[in-house]
């Protein structure tokens, strides 16, 4: 009765999750970097930026000169040059002088200020009149006013984004360090199933799960591995998997919608090495006969074979395990992305499972509406007509029409590019 | 006097910049399809499912005879036989006759509805008693009532999610037919600017635009094509954008944060053939002197040289171009991530621009809180900071502590995945 006591609720399965990490580090260009994660922390190699900048176009001067100037008593400067973008300024700037500058340029010495060109008139080449008082290093950027060295910039574990990568640039990161992307073998079952190039004979369809859960994989960054179409017999099932777990990190079994394949699965996953049962059943809706073990660290699920109920575990349990494959710290935003709704009708709870409902979004005004899609829960058109799920909690009685819910998106990618 | 009255403010730029549209189609296999855009109407090319299919683990049986029954009055049947997955059953279901079924197998002729397992009791080997009446089609998917042959399943312009790729598997589809993905030419100028394997000398800083801007359109589900660093000078920038020009679909030059450069810009852009200027200035902060322009059919655009600047017109506009481009119809939901977020302190507005303010998430119980980063526009450490944008709307007085507003997601990926 091992199996009775491994059906788990929702935290559960989450909590046991999180015990999978990385499987290793790799080398990368920073231009391969984005949705990757860091595998080391960060420190500043060096104070960013370097040198005294200017933020605006304008001249540079010793703001003690221009207090008190306003546009009714202006003060007077001398122009003594100009800073060359990209080279180091050699003149010295003294009391009432004003060296012409543009934005990202090196202040000169002795200027510690820069007064925007807006506020500066010329009376002639040589002489300029300042309308506004600035004080001390107004727009200038210090350096180590972005970071200084030494400074931890990026805890690992950080996924990289778009300008993650630019500040690594400003840093001159041209090869970072990463965390390998987790392999996932994704293995089909089931007699009825046949590839989708081949015409299904009654009573056949094809293989769906293989492109859903690839795609699944390939939007949160992992690599999926296809390792084949396997009727539902002990043997070549065994073959399969034992395969797939030593070329993966991780293997999906999607089939065994019907009790007899779900043994199956228990059963061939009981003959790998370390065997442990973590997960038998998960007392949510659609998805409850979902199989969570592991094989020495390997994690190993047994999906269902309904493309909704295996789609929605993926969303629900299996962004976590990727999360953690691919060593990601999970953020304060969690690795989903959540969008608050209101509900356009009442959901009753089921019974003692937390269900999860597909919802079209619609924009009325300013609010996003979202209605609940019901149908058979075989049918592929209420996927793909839903942008998400909402979760019904099985500790209350449901939700009502009007209430703020919070949906999980069906977004094409949540966390990584390939 | 042209370029005053150019100034645009963001609706105009957006509307301006839905002209643009993709420039071709190509054929993958389904297998790559997550996040590419389809370029026909997807026709349904037979009825899905093909044949009446349980849904349940049970005994399917004429729904007639159960009417009635009840745990306390079941009703008797003999089984007659056993549906096996992926084979046409041969048997004809009778009355007072039942045959085992699995989830996914076919109905056997005679039958129209399944009765689940839960429902039934073995008496025997032969015997099954059934304590709950079915109405008939219950548990049993029907031909067509997914799709129906020659409906329209997907109209073109698409974004694919997993999902999609899952449904068109079962319609067979092993290659697909897509926009092609649009290429970027991304140019840094600036004579300050050094490759970021270098190892700049006081006044320069490196290539971090190359970086951000490269990513931006990954995440986008474009192609970027780094096509160099320029020096400031009317040259080399002409014969660079020239070449870029030719390789790709539109042109983005990073750089000009100071007027001399943002001039030679637009003198460059000027000597294109067929050149019109669209947009020059943007009433937005940051990211004012942003240049649109067109050399034919293709875009080109003059962004600020400011990380962060360049880095809020791409959020803000680019978005949008480069989902024209690569020929997405806008969804419903646009195709960025808004969320919804409670604002942790006042911001009064800019007069007369658009403000996008930097923010970071916090979470506060089921809420989440906004807060608002402010500092140097120049620095870094702003934007890792930084989750997302809100928009300070320039005909309002300023935003409110505790107000409801939406935070434009920076999250890897929104789009599209390589």
């Amino acid at each position: 009765m091992e199996s009775f006591f491994k059906v788990k609720k929702s935290e559960e399965v989450l909590k046991i999750l999180e015990q999978f990490g990385p499987s290793g580090e790799e080398q990368i260009t920073l231009e391969q970097g984005l949705g990757r994660v860091l595998a080391h922390d960060l420190v500043a190699p060096e104070n960013l930026p370097g040198f005294f900048r200017s933020t605006m176009d304008g001249y540079a001067v010793k703001a003690k000169g221009t207090f008190g100037a306003s546009e009714s008593v202006p003060a007077l400067f001398d122009i003594s040059g100009e800073v060359l973008m990209g080279q180091v300024p050699k003149m010295l700037v003294g009391e009432g002088q004003a060296v012409k500058i543009s934005t990202g340029g090196m202040l000169p010495e002795g200027a510690d200020g820069v007064v925007m060109i807006e506020y500066c008139h010329l009376l002639d080449e040589k002489t300029l009149e300042i309308s506004r008082a600035i004080s001390p290093l107004e727009n200038v950027i210090q350096p180590a006013d972005d970071f200084e060295q030494g400074a931890v910039v990026f805890e690992k574990g950080r996924l990289l984004r778009m300008q993650d990568l630019g500040l690594m640039a400003g840093f001159g990161q041209s090869d970072i360090t990463v965390y390998k992307k987790p392999v996932v073998a994704i293995v089909s079952t089931g007699d009825e199933i046949v590839p989708i190039d081949e015409k299904p004979s009654p009573g056949r369809v094809r293989d769906i799960n293989r492109y859903t859960l690839s795609a699944f994989c390939r939007r949160l960054g992992a690599k999926p591995l296809y390792v084949g179409l396997c009727p539902d017999n002990f043997d070549p099932l065994k073959a399969t998997v034992e395969n797939a777990l030593a070329e993966a990190d991780t293997v999906w079994i999607s089939g065994g919608s019907s009790v007899g394949t779900r043994d199956l699965t228990l059963k061939v996953f009981k003959t790998l090495p370390d065997f442990e049962l973590l997960v038998h059943g998960i007392s949510i809706s659609p998805g409850k006969p979902t199989i969570i073990a592991k094989s020495g660290s390997k994690p190993i699920i047994g999906l269902p074979g309904h493309v909704a109920s295996a789609l929605v575990v993926a969303e629900v349990f299996l962004t976590r395990l990727v999360s953690g494959l691919s060593g990601r710290v999970v953020s304060r935003l969690g690795s989903q992305t959540l969008i608050e709704a209101e509900l356009s009708r009442n959901i009753e709870s089921a019974s003692g499972r937390d269900e999860y409902v597909r919802v079209k979004l619609n924009e009325k005004g300013d609010t996003l509406i979202a209605e609940p899609i019901f149908g058979k829960s075989g049918l592929l058109s209420t996927l793909v007509e839903a942008d998400g799920l909402i979760r019904v909690d099985m500790n209350t009685e449901g939700l009502y029409q009007g209430q703020k819910i919070k949906v999980l998106l069906f977004d094409t990618a949540n966390g990584g590019i390939e």
